[in-house]
């Protein structure tokens, strides 16, 4: 395919992509396609021979786009947001065109020099004080990965020795990534102590208190505890102040988590949530969620630069460079060596919208939240079921006749495949304190007023015809 | 933006990106930024008001393209190639605006469907039998990392305790992120044991043989060994069919890296630097070097199925779906969560090339280097510092009156950075058994014969004027 024939191809291209975003409410927002319906249209052998592009693309519209989860629907009230947006898509177009392998400050200066410069301008969004430094990675599972690997090289150089039984801390609602990169980080799957939460979901600190003091007393080595600004079941927040305290006082890394409601921490008025993040080690939220950037984007802050360094740097001679001891180099930051341009995405986005305009969004969200609560609270025979501090509301259909227990989790598991099968929004589930609880998180930039009540008017519809 | 501002703002951009493949030997390859220029020319704070995409752009074109090395100039012999491709970024743009998460069948079961497909048939193209499996990980790192994990939750299920001290194995030629993986992984930075190479940089299985067995009777628990197929610094092959049976018999992990010269598994007159992958429990090769895939864009494979799931797979309540039992969710077979749709650019790619259009370019590739290398055998005071079995030639220039060591050294690193200076062709460095070498890596899709000539008329000429 020459320059030329691209050319023609990719206006074809964006054409289809303007329509896609502005039509994305028309499609339904998931497929009917059976596991294993769409690999069965598709040839089992490569082919050979070069095809055109149009054959291609017909394949893709016609096999490929009725197999999607419309991610980017209005009606999008599933797990939490991935937005993408125009602005940020442009950027991906012109990274993917330069093609720029950004492991380096020599690979790329400018792309190192404008990750440091829209880091910055998102930590001070963000309220963090200038002792963060922010380097992007890919996802908030692979910063969580190093921050557990930092607080494991950490205690083990504190500790002397790599024998030491390391114990970390999070809630019961903490995210599996955490979990996760316990077991990746090769601690033991029991390294991970569940702290008990309280009503609203919350880590209890006395709990945590307790916990670390019986582990040192049993000759465990407390290393780490994992605070969260928004659990991904109910939004809830762990009390960052106590828990900072806590760390500060036993010696543990606090690493705070806020993948999701991290956007949150550019409004004013939710910046409480967010007070003690001051004392974190390491903080991690995805401005790919709610931040109309693109996945893949997690922002990723620490205060001890020399120490990630020492837990991820390697620098072998084919990649040493003149400038090294000049520059940042920041496949030394994380897990990858290769990185791609992902800074000029989140620049156009900052810039496109500016503060006001991430904020207005954000704040729009916040408030088809408060509205589909108090529709939920104000109807009969529904209840939520946790605060909503952001854009998630958590409720279920709770009819007189079902008293709580496995019976009523079934009913809303049918409720909410009734729901869904309008394939008109897509909302999903959790447990909370063991009971089932439909989840509608509000954050897709295209979704309107009328799609929070088009959604409420499915559910009421479902629940009236159960 | 509305999506009509979008489409105006991404068709002016097709015309950019059309231009930029059409006109990148144009432009300076590298830049001529010191450290510090281009982030002194942005603001340090972030705009409050959203501006004009009109501004945003300039500033692009203005300070961040000359910032930039640029990856996919026709005169890229430095590093390994990275490269982008039209289809390729088409697919981008579309990946991009759907945005869709690919973490499980359910978030999107044409992506997932579509990954089985193209991994399926790349596992056919490169000569790999039926009993693997591959999935799309974003970097080799990513990948080497998950395999030097699966091999540590193997020896510690093994060996029934997760004290036992394992150790590994790799040439001191392999890549630096398999030292990473294993200090990731937590074993200790002593873990990994380097074994020596031969003179053509090829690990000696009789040194690994023994190495073995001295840490085993030492009371070590050897758990992994990684061979190369075209290390990083000169594309050595490291014996596979010895080391796996070495692997076999010691029972280890058996971890293939061929991150860079994979793709030339699709040649059959290469076919026989592979032999003995059928032996591997892993294999990374990156689509995203030389085989036409934007990065990221990493092919892992395995024979294990279950075992990766046990490393890696973790399933909370919010992220069960009614289909998990009949699907694969390709969250659990990696590191991260969130999953890019990364099977529709490699779909793109191989359809629009064909095996036969993919197998063109790597011999056109392999013939450059072949040429290049004569030239530079044929040319008095310059020598070869390797075999170049794949696209890559590490020479040297070694006039007659410096004798091997630091000055010949320091000589050709000057030599170096003058034949840079040019900014018409970009080449890096490497040192092979302790001696200074020049790389010549020949992989970019637009590179010509006349490319490599004038590489090699501003190396004669450097040498002319040192």
């Amino acid at each position: 395919m020459t320059p030329d024939e691209f050319r023609a191809h990719a206006h074809e291209l964006v054409d289809w992509m303007a329509d896609y975003l502005a039509q994305a409410g028309n499609r339904p927002i998931t497929s009917t396609a059976a596991p294993g319906d769409i690999r069965a249209r598709l040839p089992a052998v490569p082919p050979d021979v070069g095809e055109p592009f149009s054959a291609i693309f017909r394949d893709f519209e016609q096999l490929i786009v009725p197999g999607m989860t419309h991610w980017n629907h209005p009606g999008w009230f599933a797990y939490f947001p991935a937005n993408s947006s125009p602005p940020s898509i442009l950027a991906e177009m012109l990274t993917a065109t330069m093609g720029a392998q950004c492991m380096s400050w020599n690979t790329s200066p400018a792309a190192t020099e404008l990750e440091q410069v829209v880091m910055d301008w998102l930590r001070q969004l963000s309220g963090l004080p200038d002792t963060f430094t922010g380097v992007i990675q890919d996802t908030a599972s692979t910063a969580t990965l190093v921050a557990i690997i930092s607080a494991r090289e950490r205690a083990r150089a504190r500790a002397g020795t790599s024998d030491a039984q390391l114990t970390l801390y999070a809630s019961g609602e903490s995210h599996s990534s955490i979990a996760k990169a316990v077991r990746l980080a090769g601690l033991g799957a029991g390294a991970l102590r569940v702290v008990p939460v309280d009503d609203v979901f919350a880590l209890q600190p006395a709990a945590l208190r307790a916990m670390i003091e019986a582990d040192r007393a049993a000759g465990m080595v407390p290393a780490c505890v994992v605070a969260t600004v928004g659990t991904t079941s109910s939004t809830a927040v762990d009390p960052l102040p106590a828990i900072g305290e806590i760390a500060r006082r036993n010696d543990l890394w606090f690493h705070v988590d806020a993948a999701y409601a991290g956007s949150a921490a550019l409004l004013p008025e939710c910046r409480h949530h967010f007070a003690g993040l001051e004392q974190a080690d390491s903080y991690v939220f995805n401005p790919h969620k709610w931040l109309m950037t693109n996945f893949d984007c997690t922002a990723y802050y620490v205060r001890d630069v020399p120490l990630l360094l020492r837990a991820c740097s390697i620098s072998p001679e084919y990649l040493r460079t003149a400038h090294d001891a000049q520059v940042v180099n920041f496949r030394d930051w994380g897990i990858q060596l290769g990185r791609r341009f992902r800074a000029l995405k989140l620049w156009f986005v900052l810039r496109s919208y500016g503060a006001d305009g991430l904020r207005a969004m954000l704040r729009k969200h916040i408030e088809y939240a408060v509205t589909f609560r108090a529709m939920v609270e104000r109807e009969p025979g529904f209840e939520v079921m946790a605060p909503s501090p952001f854009g998630l509301v958590c409720f279920r259909h709770h009819p007189a006749h079902l008293a709580d227990g496995a019976e009523l989790d079934r009913h809303n598991e049918r409720l909410l495949a009734r729901i869904n099968a309008s394939r008109r929004v897509y909302l999903t589930h959790t447990t909370l304190a063991g009971r089932y609880a439909i989840r509608m998180a509000i954050g897709q930039w295209q979704t309107s007023a009328e799609d929070v009540t088009t959604a409420w008017d499915l559910v009421r519809e479902a629940a009236a015809a159960a």
